[in-house]
């Protein structure tokens, strides 16, 4: 059977087959105007009958709002972001709004666009997840134009108009790095997807609300290994891009060339995969040998042996929290945007033990 | 700092600032009916200079084509699903469209609002995940209202209008069945989302185009079984809720109740966590006292030890699959549907060997 070509029922059809006009037959179906009860049943049997579907989008050219929010992640396959937005969406539900979403494969040209395209279908407000990068210039529009904005997980720098919520990185850091410290080890690596620059590394203040995660999740550690008196060694920290056969080639070299390195800690969720895998295949043991600490409670983390302690986001409570304070930006155009950074937790397994280990 | 409140520029501010009629900047920006070039400029660039951002609800009205397309799945962050969206988004970019997309959760209810929504929104085409059940309502009058219609992975009853694009599930479980078989198992027990029923097996021939992966994983299962002489008992079939908890605890109860079972096949990648997780707690040894096969390849298959041996889902083939069709439809709406079911792929790794393998 092939599809009838393309034609919907029309308010002129309810209007004929109820006998009225169709002015009468828009204001009994919107509610909007005078209509007698005995009409505005007919007519709205008469709809029911035909299957007439309300036009959205002639709706939401007389009312302004069209009780759908937009959210903008980079990558839907990401553990993290997908969590996320189970819990915006049922947040949003409960308070009768509708969710579409729009993924940015990490590109900012396809995020634009995706700005763009659900700026122009009128959403009544927008999580960004932000590609990062200088040109923040569609947020900024965005947010200037009176569109409700809230960044979720990245900042986007000289956004003033939206606020930001996050998981607090840099506490994120210190307590998996004092853990492991705290176990007794003194060398300690990192996995991370930005870079140290040990030049500037002592006078950085990094910011939540101006950096990167990769950024602050390394400033973290770097602060944690100085508050305990520790030495951070340039070579210690190994530079990843973001996928899980980088991370492993990163992991697998740093085991090579820095021997002395007795703890890793994995910044990332996606390199984790990678980072866990170098240490199975390198031959050094876990965690006699090398501890391992990963990023975000992945289903796998207890699956695998040595079953992976990580430090795991509040990724529900991220979630609610961006979708409650853009449902309140909705509903209060003059609401102050807030900055909310929220508590990591360490879940300790079986991959973190102190260095003397006996193995 | 404060948002502003809601006010965007308008092409009337546009005109003004250009010194020029609403209708000839109107005819200006879109492009619709003569304007010199001169005066197309000077507007193009006090738009740009304003921030004027088209109301795309508006255009829409006028063109009838919104130049989106709307995926419907049941849940996010199912792996399966976050794949086959990625792949989707790729392949509808390249032709211009953008993607947006709604999670049902499983929920009945909450399919039918989204595809209110999507559908109210205009989108051009509708990729759909059905959650299932006998109320296919919303979809039969989307497909008979004219807008392109494509089912992924699931099969909606009595739907004729739309094409079906999903893995070859009956063979899909063939291939795992028969990998068991070929090792020298005999007593191969399933892990199901589907009840199995004894009576009717024998008759009931399942419909891809009717019934559901999890129902015809589980007649592949039965068929691969038969075919190689061996009997099918209803004590082997263990049926799950859709969660890892559930899986965990039907794997549990099967190696607890049907000692004689040497190799379980788990046929869903949810539910695969919680069977893996069950055999390992078991304390029987995998793949010398048990082998296990489970459902899609998972970022963690290759982690776990023993590596898990998986049927794969082609699901960027199949992503790409329902995307074109999608896109054929929506340009010839007097196309015919198709049902497209992709060939599985076995991948074999660790967690399955002979019954008498020496251990």
């Amino acid at each position: 059977m092939t599809r009838p070509a393309q034609q919907s029922v029309t308010i002129v059809d309810v209007a004929k087959a109820a006998g009225v006009s169709k002015s009468t037959a828009g204001r009994a179906l919107t509610g909007a105007g005078e209509v007698s009860a005995r009409t505005r049943e007919k007519v709205a049997r008469v709809a029911a009958e035909l299957g007439y579907r309300p036009n959205g989008v002639a709706r939401s050219m007389i009312t302004g709002n069209t009780e759908t929010v937009g959210v903008v992640i980079p990558d839907m396959s990401n553990r993290f972001f997908s969590a996320a937005l189970q819990s915006i969406a049922r947040t949003i539900r409960q308070h009768g709004y509708e969710l579409l979403v729009s993924s940015t494969e990490g590109e900012p040209t396809l995020e634009r666009r995706s700005v763009e395209v659900l700026a122009t279908k009128r959403v009544d407000g927008l999580i960004v997840a932000p590609v990062g990068g200088a040109d923040t210039h569609h947020l900024r529009q965005l947010a200037e134009s009176g569109t409700a904005l809230v960044l979720l997980d990245r900042p986007a720098p000289k956004i003033t108009g939206a606020s930001f919520v996050s998981v607090n990185n840099i506490e994120a850091s210190r307590l998996a790095v004092n853990h492991l410290i705290g176990l007794g080890h003194r060398h300690i690596g990192i996995i991370s997807e930005a870079r140290y620059d040990a030049a500037s590394a002592g006078d950085a203040v990094p910011a939540p609300t101006v950096d990167r995660p990769s950024t602050l999740r390394l400033a973290g550690y770097v602060r944690a290994m100085a508050d305990a008196g520790l030495t951070v060694r340039p070579e210690h920290v190994a530079h990843s891009a973001y996928s899980s056969t980088a991370s492993y080639a990163a992991t697998r070299r740093l085991l090579q060339t820095t021997p002395r390195v007795t703890a890793i800690y994995c910044t990332d969720n996606v390199l984790s995969v990678g980072a866990f895998a170098a240490l199975q295949d390198s031959g050094r043991r876990c965690p006699q040998e090398v501890s391992l600490i990963g990023f975000d409670d992945h289903e796998w983390a207890p699956l695998v042996r040595p079953r992976l302690t990580v430090v795991a986001q509040p990724t529900e409570d991220i979630g609610v929290t961006a979708a409650e304070d853009l449902l309140a930006a909705i509903a209060d155009p003059t609401r102050e945007p807030a900055t909310r950074l929220l508590p990591a937790r360490l879940i300790t397994r079986d991959s973190t033990a102190s260095p003397d280990h006996p193995g």
